[in-house]
């Protein structure tokens, strides 16, 4: 069973994910954890933290000679930020009390600012925004990264490009590239629809000049996933429910479809399930072949620009 | 910490729920649960399993006199229509192997038939469709009727009613009813839009004569949630998130959406957002306005008609 | 990941087992947990409770003629006191409140009685008693002995006999018996010793008739357990602990020692630990052959007679 | 809930320490973590690593001002060691492969070593002792000292003393020190008894010089503790298993005795239990008076010198 937890505030010293339950033997370098933390980063019109940042996992514990041990992984993210806010932050009480003097007492909507204030009690926002922060995501991807090296061992693939921006469709290609991230990477708004990307990049500019946010949909493809993950045994074995728990702690994330998604819902059943293609041999073999995919993928929807990363299961 | 285990095949003997964590002293009768299996029988163009069925629930444990004791609740809901299917679904091994003789072998597409054969070797489709079935549901149910009678306690509802049906999409009134539950089950498909209704129902009878199925889509209105359920201190305490997790585990369910769901994110950020109302003896007092609910409730989406519940959190 | 819930009060309608996350596949009927559940209701000197049961379980779900299917295993156990406890352990309320007149409102000390009075705010103290009941072992001996059907694929076997009853220490023979159960089971106190048998029998015979009881301790072996079970990387991983855990939670048990266990605290390093054969060839093979056996095996210290059992891991 | 997560190895850059579910607003710096730091590293006779280090332990988040947030508390714990085994530890791979030259190929009795090198396919020990090593009891005290803070606010103290060393027992007061911890830390082996530390010294002296190492046995005595933590109603929540559960997990425990422990099992029923003061006014107050405690607080006993320190239930 693997496991992970984070923790970190957004402009505290650094940020920490432990990864624990992963094998043992498996290759492990820092620059297969700073790669995806590099992708994390990029984004036409991201924020001014993300140009500070400039992340670095340091592997901690459970990695040795490049190979991990099977014991936790730890892997600290400096906060390149964290000079700045030295005083704001610290620990450790200061004198003359500084973080009171800047506390953020106006709770913000669309944030966890004023329910966090009221659960936890809290007079300054701050206490609240620095955990309920896109940042919190960097310890995922340094998480996930790790199990994305893993599962290259089995020539598991997941890639993942934007679907929808500001209300723009991007037109899906008829043919998904071999290598789809790499193919999203090479976008600015990672989309594979060049002319739909000049206009949400005119939407993105707009909506900055107004002081504004645009929303997205980036839809998530697997490839050589064996069957029988998850199981349809227990509720909360389901490996539905798992991604669908996974997407939605995203803090901006607020529907998760998978295949058809809502889509579904309109369509009648004849319309929505994947016929299987009856060939013996391949079916003891294990490799299921269906007439379509209308059931499989997924895709998380979110009102404002995010980060995209996987729990592991 | 509430918990809860479902056990049960579609045609086996019975289905058992056990609820743990559950309080002692909550007043408790087996008509609470019942009502609620009840419900969840209901609906026009149910298949002919909702009428052979009348669930009831027997507590074997956790209740004492019509109260809880503060020990495992656990349920026994009898499958009715057990008596004729002794034969092939004996747990024991019989002479003849009859169970052998009616094997299913040919897996259904939109179903778990396939993964569980592979995953869990088995021949006869029969040893995972009695499980992955939306028979299981029923016994989610009657955990999740204990903890309804348990939110009770504190003015906590939650409703639902039906939005979506075979391409028909029903009109949200102005002003929801005070109990969403009982205007809901007064139509046949649980909708609030008359009109809607008949067209839902025309589509239906239309869908059966030529042997298909419909989706549709549920929304959930909670009332009198507290402020600061879940937290944001980490991804898997995220209210969101779990409640991702229990509705996509229904067999049937592929899209969750939170308030506006995937039509946020084609909206801007100052049409997302619900603006709190700065009323500081509201604040203070922990009684939150917001002047829309874009953000909260929620909705699943399935393909194929589906029961509703919830999962403890 | 084995999981295991228990629930059933003791003079209650039933107790109920769910094992969940068994594999499938695997030969189950129901002689294999009768068999166990009737080893637990022997020994000299047992309440009355253990004549009036004699426990069957009852497959409610998880297996299908004769083998498991990898769903939930729901076990349920009557029992067969339940019909002159009906009025006072009803849980539905009843005319004239037969539970609240016949209230036990004293405590008792060595039980759980107060602190569960308190806890759960309970004035009748049978609210606490009849689930922190040993009778409440029965629901894991069922789970248990899955478990140990499970074991025996592997030529796993798990055995136990009283090494200490009343002040009287049995002597362990030089060679365990092959069949440890076996030989100990032919015991009416478990005792491989037939000389200190006769002094136990003595002893028993003589508290019962000043109405006292007596303590005794029971050791359990393993044979054929693979290398590696648990493990080292993190503190809820060892094997150790986990089966302290499992021991520690039977009501009467107040010690576990594995190996030489507090002894071992008496001793110089040098004589406590197991040096290992080092053969290469047996190494490289996974059989691990060590010069003593100071750190295997276990014992579990109880100050009353209780029953043992296993949560599995 | 509270969790927490330990990473890091022996001699690698440093230990991580992760307690999430820790509430908001508890007063905490990192001087609380310090001194129970440094009162693991002393004592007589310990090895030479408990030299070179000197604990410190930083927060790298859930901490602002002195004050806990109610998000992760991670904590990081240089190494100081680390400076000398850079070659030897590195994370990533080196030229020249440094760490093999120098690999561990002999296991040693009485550790990990060999149980790990199967389960995780080592040839080199150090992949697997640097993480089965007494040093990991560091990351468990940062967190435990956290949580000691907690205890305070509500007057729950948590003391230990060694009740017997390399065979010398220690006469136990008549009364218990109003602070155990601070009349136990009084002495270098931890023991209130004056006389027998002076034999425990001598002893310790001789096994040295004769290249050989002593067991021990500490008690751990609780104070303020309110009744009715852990619960009866199911097996894994008992605080005593999962008391044992977290002492057994401590590398070098090998029995785990709560109250009379094992004695208990040699005494009559009479002599084991401890009789409530039937004092209704205390009784209805929560107040408990009970006239022993046969079956309160918990000794581990370890043939090793060893570290305790606990894990949060």
């Amino acid at each position: 069973m693997l496991r992970f937890t984070t923790a970190g505030e957004s402009h505290g010293p650094a940020l920490v994910s432990i990864l624990e339950g992963m094998v043992a033997g498996l290759p492990l370098v820092a620059a297969d954890v700073d790669a995806e933390l590099f992708r994390r980063q990029q984004g036409y019109g991201r924020g001014r933290r993300m140009k500070i940042e400039s992340d670095h996992a340091e592997f901690l514990s459970g990695v040795r000679a490049g190979e991990t041990l099977g014991s936790p992984i730890a892997m600290l993210i400096q906060n390149s930020d964290w000079k700045n806010w030295q005083e704001i932050m610290d620990p450790a009480p200061r004198e003359g009390d500084p973080a009171r003097k800047r506390a953020v007492t106006r709770p913000r909507p669309g944030h966890a600012d004023l329910a966090g204030m009221l659960k936890y009690d809290r007079d300054d926002a701050r206490d609240v925004l620095e955990r309920a922060s896109a940042r919190e995501t960097t310890a995922r991807v340094a998480a996930g990264a790790v199990c994305r090296r893993f599962l290259r061992e089995f020539d598991i693939t997941i890639g993942s490009h934007v679907v929808h921006l500001g209300g723009v469709d991007a037109t899906r290609p008829d043919k998904m590239p071999a290598d789809l991230n790499a193919a999203a990477d090479a976008s600015p708004l990672r989309t594979l629809d060049a002319v739909a990307e000049k206009e949400m990049i005119a939407r993105i500019d707009a909506a900055k000049s107004e002081g504004n946010t645009l929303g997205g949909i980036a839809e998530v493809v697997c490839d050589g996933v064996p069957v029988g993950l998850g199981s349809h045994v227990s509720w909360d074995r389901k490996l539905d429910g798992r991604l669908a728990a996974a997407l939605m702690s995203i803090p901006a994330v607020k529907a998760v479809e998978i295949g058809l998604g809502v889509e579904g819902a309109r369509r009648k059943g004849s319309d929505v399930h994947d016929e299987i293609d009856p060939d013996e041999g391949n079916m003891k073999a294990g490799r299921v072949r269906r007439r379509s995919n209308r059931a499989g993928d997924w895709r998380a929807a979110s009102p404002t620009a995010s980060s995209w990363c996987f729990a592991p299961l």
